[in-house]
């Protein structure tokens, strides 16, 4: 794995000058005491520096690789595609020629990701799979609406996925579900052809995230118990075979509803909204990262993956490393 | 399948006097008569019809559907995801929690998620996997480029996939690469992070579609043969066997060079450029339904399903229905 983020580190100190509130309001409420936010840094140049990086930890070449995916919901250019421009970051993408595909579960992207690129894994046509989860969140941000404003970060992650002679090893079950009474919970409405740049002028208020925060919690909460029930009767694992549980850092309310579904037993949950905010894509990939570098997961850890995501989706991945 | 279309019809002769060229002009030089374009209908609008069209084509219901598959370039918001808002538009929508995911890689959408589809497929858990690729190009154009402005349409279009008994029905291979020297000569810079409303302004030329057609062209005449001779190295069949092929309708001058691929072996080559203009990632799939229901592809035929994307990609998939 490798990561990248931007320069700028954002305060909750600093914000809460901004906004001119009390003293410890952000981190008390958001649970965030830092984040990232990109100046000159896009999508493209944090998802090729994390790539870049990721080769280097796996010791392998560009060359070698099988397929790039990039799994996010932000993007630099609404066209080409977001791995396309990766790869045109990347210092030797035009000597190789694998393939670039996008894909988007918005927070959930890296996720199902991790699914379709078991699914491309060959031990002859392709040996190696990259998933590049690249968020910049902040430019969609509105300064006025304080739960949002202090929440997200931005961040970049890849992944390098490869062929295992292990069969232990590897995703043991998937699972999404969409739930479309949720549909307009979360949403940036402005940009597209719904509301056209060209029919619709910027306005902070239509081309910055908002999320119905209350109703999503609501939702989730109703969902999640059905949810895991389906997820445990068709995986090959039960939940106390799990060693750590990697939740979206979607919100602080978000992270105590996931607690419920440890019912009782005690893997690990892991955390790092303090540090880096709500990275969308990026936060997953980013904790797991973490927690292989500090040793709370490692070679032969069962890890389960799961999140909430705009759609209103619910996805969950069990994997072992 | 399933299709849905713009209300509005735009002629060649049409667009002629808009622009002040002479009669004629246009579909001379672009192969394009008439296009569609969205005034009220949305990405969402468009694909939900088409859906269920497709589903009834196919006498199944929503609730039988493993997975939704939006794979398009173009979009109605910046988030939640394409497929979460087809969803949403759907009638019952709400009673099901099929999954819903995005894919891009532009053009090629459709043929790249033909491929991941057919990974999805399981005789119990995902009986039947739906692929919409519904695209509003015209709000993109600048009107300004007589090339690109004469060229696109809007269209939707679903597909319904399902398991199959038959071994020889199916996708049979699938390849795509990305060649980055091509990732600028096709893009529409402004409405993302790069160039993000916020900062930028609407103005015609950063937020438009633009491509350089002639490198663009010398990309594609470089890179096919080495595509083509990787491809029916890697697949089962070969040229001889295939009864039609299906390009992209990517222009007229995309459509000759890909001519170039039959090697004197003659099966059947699909267009339908004059009647709809390039309708990015909904041609191929728009093409397929028109050959199926004119009876130029029925079961048992052997189609390649061949395109170029911005990226700049080669993607192809024989298939047999």
């Amino acid at each position: 794995m490798g990561k990248a983020l931007p320069k700028m580190e954002v305060l909750s100190t600093e914000l809460e000058k901004e906004l001119g509130l009390p003293a410890g309001y952000i981190e008390k409420y958001s649970g965030v005491r830092k984040r990232y936010r990109a100046e000159d840094e896009s999508n493209s140049s944090l998802g090729a520096a994390a790539l870049h990086q990721a080769l280097q930890h796996a010791k392998i070449s560009a060359k070698e690789l099988g397929y790039l995916i990039s799994a996010s919901a932000t993007f630099d250019y609404p066209l080409p595609n977001r791995a396309s421009a990766i790869k045109k970051q990347m210092e030797d993408g035009e000597k190789t020629h694998f393939p670039c595909l996008d894909i988007d579960t918005t927070c959930l992207s890296f996720v199902s990701a991790l699914d379709i690129a078991a699914g491309f894994l060959h031990p002859v046509h392709c040996k190696y799979v990259a998933i590049v989860s690249s968020e910049i969140a902040s430019k969609g941000l509105n300064p006025k609406d304080v739960e949002t404003y202090t929440l997200f970060g931005d961040a970049a992650v890849a992944c390098i996925i490869g062929v295992t002679e292990k069969p232990e090893q590897g995703l043991i079950h998937y699972q999404l579900q969409t739930y479309s009474e949720g549909a307009e919970l979360t949403m940036i409405k402005g940009g597209g052809n719904r509301y056209h740049p060209k029919e619709h002028p910027y306005q902070t208020d239509l081309y910055s995230f908002f999320m119905q925060g209350r109703q999503l919690l609501k939702l989730a909460k109703r969902s999640l118990p059905s949810f895991m029930e389906q997820f445990w009767k068709d995986s090959t694992c039960s939940l106390h075979e799990v060693d750590a549980i990697i939740p979206h850092q979607a919100s602080k309310a978000g992270l105590i509803l996931l607690q419920d579904i440890t019912q009782g037993h005690k893997p690990t949950i892991g955390s790092n909204l303090a540090a880096y905010g709500n990275c969308i894509a990026a936060s997953i990939p980013l904790l797991l990262m973490e927690m292989r570098e500090q040793g709370n997961v490692q070679e032969g850890s069962t890890v389960l993956l799961i999140g909430t995501a705009a759609g209103f989706s619910i996805g969950a991945a069990l994997i072992r490393l």
